[in-house]
């Protein structure tokens, strides 16, 4: 049995590959932005589509520029200073394995919440 | 139009419903187990199957209780300390209200990395 395999059946809802780098709520929207406008978007742009504030989107933008999942581009339109990012080939690689992972999340939850899974994995019917 | 709809196009990727409370890895693996298991899970039960520590667990079992999601129920069983975890009628409300977020959050994921959405929003053709 493979160590990963081993590692789900154990810790069924531990998540591991639930990388929290991208997991943030505000880095998400970002990067969920980013992927779907892939020619890239500038700093106005992302900020309205995510809701953001200016401080909020440059904090999580630095982060995400330092971990190499995108790339911000500071230049100059028509004399005016312009930021536009994009997703690297990291930060896709990265996203899709993220989003296997969120996939399995919502899977379990709707199961859970449907009640297919109910009174499942460890539960004990004497408890009070 | 509805507020809600008009927020929604106006930050399509703002994902406002994906509550921080339940967003959080730990805590959404430990509701998620808890709806799976709705008997509900004793402290060591929840350790094993979210792979969290002592520490990390109680941490986050206390907010999980503070804001009424999950009842703690601490007793004993053959004269040793129990402590067992259910999640609430109001856990459960809002983590389906959250879970209907994340699903969206997968389907426009999902759709922007198989490219159907690529060059969507707000993305200028002539950008370099």
């Amino acid at each position: 049995m493979k160590k990963d395999t081993r590692k789900a059946r154990e810790a069924p809802f531990a998540y591991a590959g639930l990388d929290r780098l991208i997991h943030e709520h505000a880095r998400l929207s970002v990067l969920t932005s980013l992927i779907t406008n892939h020619q890239g978007l500038t700093f106005n742009e992302l900020k309205e589509q995510c809701a953001l504030t200016d401080g909020n989107l440059s904090r999580h933008l630095q982060v995400l520029e330092e971990a190499g999942l995108i790339t911000v581009f500071k230049g100059t339109e028509r004399n005016r200073p312009l930021t536009v990012c994009r997703v690297s080939s990291l930060g896709r690689k990265r996203y899709i394995e993220y989003l296997t992972v969120l996939e399995r999340v919502v899977v379990d939850a709707a199961a859970a919440v449907s009640g297919e899974s109910a009174g499942g994995l460890g539960a004990k019917e004497a408890r009070t």
